[in-house]
């Protein structure tokens, strides 16, 4: 269950259809879980809780067919593959790889020989081709210097990717943790109207953040109310992966404005960017595509600056309740050294909101 | 009254003595308010409600021995004055003034002559001097256009300066609007102890922006529940800068984290960065000096990044109280063609606030 | 007379008709150029060496339709007002002032006033106006603590202005350096044909910098040459402002990238990007216009990226021979304590040309 | 044979011993070379012209005592990895490998590797590790879709690092083209006096881009008089890594300061940082370490920004002369399709040289 199916209302924006990501059209999900082995950590050996999360931003060749995008860096202390070029070029051209850290060169292999299976002229009759690849640490429950996450797993998530994919403990959320609590995938989306035009803006966060007592939900001090609930510690080695997707036709310096908001977003959760957590947004539109082989002058279309301050509340709003939907999605999980990252408890959160008055009726 | 005094709590962390962002040693603040004439706008003549703030970062010669520096724009829509030198060599070198957008030129202009007449070096035997001039958009109480802030006045604020300041409808906050509420200048401070020091980061906003229904205090929706209090519009042209002085070690790169800290505490208001909305956050350390006619190695003194997480929290916790306090200590105030912002409401607040449970015994 | 009429050939690519940033049709410059007294410097009283170039990017109302602009500064030790906005939104709305570093308060209070004259609803009914104003410091030749520079002097620049300009030391070029030689106002263009199609790049420079050594025309060790040539000293305070104009569409994103082409051709004369120097390259397009009340979605042409290799040579080729041209076109001026700046002697420029078979034969 | 030998004079200042980026003490650099195969591109078979060079910043543990270090992104048309966190901590904390651009993958998967043999707290006891990796294009010679680079060869390159190692077509610099000649490693090296101290600057490039006709050597044309020299072809696809080394205390903030004066360097031997060509300077200084669990302040030694300006003209002259060094110094190789890249050819060149009047006497 999401958020709204709780009472918990996140914003005042209404959702698109399945509150997810995927409502904008195109954007698919696919997630390879890794789990495997209990108990003391064996470095290289286990326990394993990790996985892949893939993103796949529309239905065609994305090489051949570029999409505009951009991304702001909260907090660097984070190890992406592939935003120099999303930088300098504005473009998006390959699936999105979420995993663990130690991962990242696998990944980023892996999605290069993807890509390279697809596109027979790359490094013959073309150049080289941008994969981007995102990471968290999951070592708190995941023997991450394992590095099990192999070749196949890459290609597996990109080719599980559907509309309706799970949440919580999944894919590369499978270790994460999230204000001491577990973590993982989340999703949430909000749709607004502009100058009678309807657009729809889509977020997924891979949580990984947070100190308990941080934690908030639709504003009430979660995390201090439940900061003697079990399962504490570890915190300081997190990271959060936000990826926004939107129908809204922007440049991609309209694009980094929207990813920066994204920040506001976790904000509200009880996100402060500590030193340790690298905070990506990467922010892509899906309403138009650049060809790779281009040689005509481009028509870009763009919403006007003066009309955009709808969408930003609208990708602060999905965001901070994809956040929330990951934590209310992941089921306990235990992993390396017994350490155990409990669920949000349900009922508990439900007493406190409702103490804070912040609980919807149904 | 600020928050505390009412029972309102922002964060967990401990304030300084003052609360305010001269608990951070050698900071001081001046204001001149310019308050004149009713009723209608006559382009170019009046009503008049706008001013200057000063914020003077050490009580010596501040071009003779700069302070390290950073800022972080979070939204560009601004027209601040000397922050492209202060990013190129992390540091500033006169005191920071806070006026309103159409007065940047006249207030450069004065701060150059103010630092003319402290250094009489400066365009003889070395070099110019890089003033520091920030604005936020004061034109729903304020004729703008009139340009009604002269040399004199800045000069006026700098000698005005002084630990203990008013904070509200002042100043540079004297038109100033936010969430469609009276806002302008707030301060809030708090103290953290790390590795066994103690370190003040005190903030200082001049508070101009948001809509009514976004304003969160504390995590509870107060625009929400006012929303049909009277004296909603003219959102949209407004603004927030954020001035950070702690005395932690910190490097001008690590005070760039600490300002992008600074959004965190915004967002947690109910600020979303809209398109008009130019947010800046600025951020010195008192903790030395970097003198102007250096020749020697320096020994920098800086806090591992390491350990920075608390400073980041208190940082943002410092300036979502900070604009709570703008709005709290803001009088009610009519000007330009009879627009009228309120002072947030103080016995419904305290209502709203119990309500939710978020106000605390005293 | 301009490189090419003195036999150097800068570059390779073809000239536009006038050799000038006015080739790219609807920019226009004018100048004001202040010159006072002789001898030794009185602060605050002369001598005067300064002067106001006004930058006018195309015929209409430059608030009400926006140009595409960016800024890349390559030193930040500069005191430039109004870049912060450009980069956020993209967009030139002001004529370009150049001036004296200490009167940038003054041209950026008289531009602001010059915008409000022609814009009756800027702080009225709709938001504020982002002036943009660059510098050099010129207090070699100049009293600069004097700011001789005043409000009418703006206005005069802009009205001033026209496609035929004057070059060298004139307007905000009156009193400055470059290479320890007579610096100031230079300009080139440059021409290409891009999938059949034409374009024109267009540079202005506002000459400030560099090391007598340094000076390098056409790969040509000019300054070594001319190191004991009379007039040495006084290096190290400048700066160089480079404006370029182009007719290629391009977003603001592309004209970022551009405007950092422009740093290669300031490094092909000698340009070191010294400590003191503030470089700052300023870039907009005329091939379309945003307008300031659009609500429509914008359709912004743009050549994909992949074809503006050519323009991004012909940018620094065309910087390149600006820089050679102010010199080429400056006069030799004494000023402030008698200090002389000798013009670039040409009989031995020629000399040393033709020694390093750099001399095209007419 | 390096520039110097040959007569050819790259700028004025001094060179090191070695004229090599191992002036700077502790610089070391490993290659591995591999070529195999002739004729008739088999995507994925061959021919083999690739190869990976490491360069090694220090003796000790990297991860455990960092340095400081920044990245300046010229043209991001490229996929390096790490980068984002050397921009948030300013501190490098690997080797750093160079490879082809569709081996990035591998490399910072074996870098990971060879990191986590090192340190065994990685992912047990303490956060992860942010490998540094750069890449070319080595296509117009290299089956680059193959992807020849094994995770062994990363060691291999580690360990083979010396002091005294080899320039030109080997190591990354295997298959790569400049200028359409035969380009590769090179490195060059400045020392300057400031303030009585001494400090030396070194640069290793791996040089891959350029057209012919732009080829500059201090300051002839060379490539316009070899313009019809056979070999010519493929341009488009390349891109230039510059590492830069010194003894120099420098904060990360003046790091990225002599990272842009990189690219100053660059544009004086005909670089354009053209469309596609990944243009990034990555510097480090060797001067003090920063250690992985510092808890106590730093103090970190730093020139004054004042006093930089000679360490920024010897930055640009070193990669300058590293970029002519590695065309010097590689020899003519033929690969995929049977392209050729020619050496540069020596003795045209001493013609061009001294027609040009730019033979230095010996």
């Amino acid at each position: 269950m999401k958020a709204p199916e709780l009472g918990i209302k996140i914003g005042v924006s209404e959702h698109g259809k399945k509150n997810s990501i995927s409502d904008v059209k195109g954007v698919k999900v696919g997630h390879v879980t890794l789990i495997q082995g209990e108990g003391k950590l064996i470095p290289g050996k286990g326990p394993v809780r990790t996985g892949v999360t893939a993103i796949i931003p529309h239905n065609g060749n994305i090489y051949k067919e570029k999409l505009l995008a951009n991304v702001f860096v909260m907090n660097g202390y984070a190890k992406p593959v592939g935003l120099v070029q999303v930088q300098e070029l504005g473009t998006l051209e390959t699936p999105i790889i979420l995993t663990n850290t130690l991962s990242i060169g696998t990944a980023a292999d892996a999605l290069i020989d993807y890509m390279l299976e697809q596109n027979e002229d790359i490094g013959v009759s073309t150049g080289s081709v941008n994969p981007v690849v995102m990471e968290c640490n999951d070592s708190y429950l995941n023997d991450i210097r394992g590095k099990h996450v192999k070749r196949e797993h890459i290609f597996e998530a990109i080719e599980n990717a559907k509309e309706d994919f799970e949440e919580g403990a999944v894919g590369a959320g499978t270790g994460m943790s999230a204000f001491e609590f577990k973590g993982g995938i989340g999703s949430s989306s909000r749709v607004v109207h502009i100058e009678g035009r309807k657009y729809t803006v889509g977020a997924l966060v891979l949580s990984n953040f947070g100190k308990r007592e941080d934690l908030t939900i639709a504003g009430v001090p979660v995390g201090l109310e439940l900061k003697d609930w079990p399962g504490k510690g570890g915190e300081g080695k997190g990271s959060i992966i936000i990826v926004v997707a939107t129908d809204a036709p922007l440049t991609s310096r309209q694009l980094y404005r929207i990813a920066k908001r994204g920040t506001l977003g976790l904000a509200r959760t009880g996100g402060y960017a500590y030193n340790g957590s690298g905070d990506i947004v990467f922010a892509f539109s899906t309403a138009q595509r650049v060809k790779h082989y281009q040689k005509d002058p481009l028509s870009i279309k763009a919403l006007p600056d003066s009309i955009l301050s709808p969408l930003f509340k609208a990708t602060a709003e999905a965001i901070e309740e994809a956040i929330i939907n990951s934590l209310l999605q992941a089921k306990t999980m235990s992993g390396r050294d017994n350490h155990i990252r409990y669920a949000l408890p349900k009922e508990e959160l439900i007493k406190i909101m409702e103490k804070y008055g912040r609980l919807e009726k149904s």
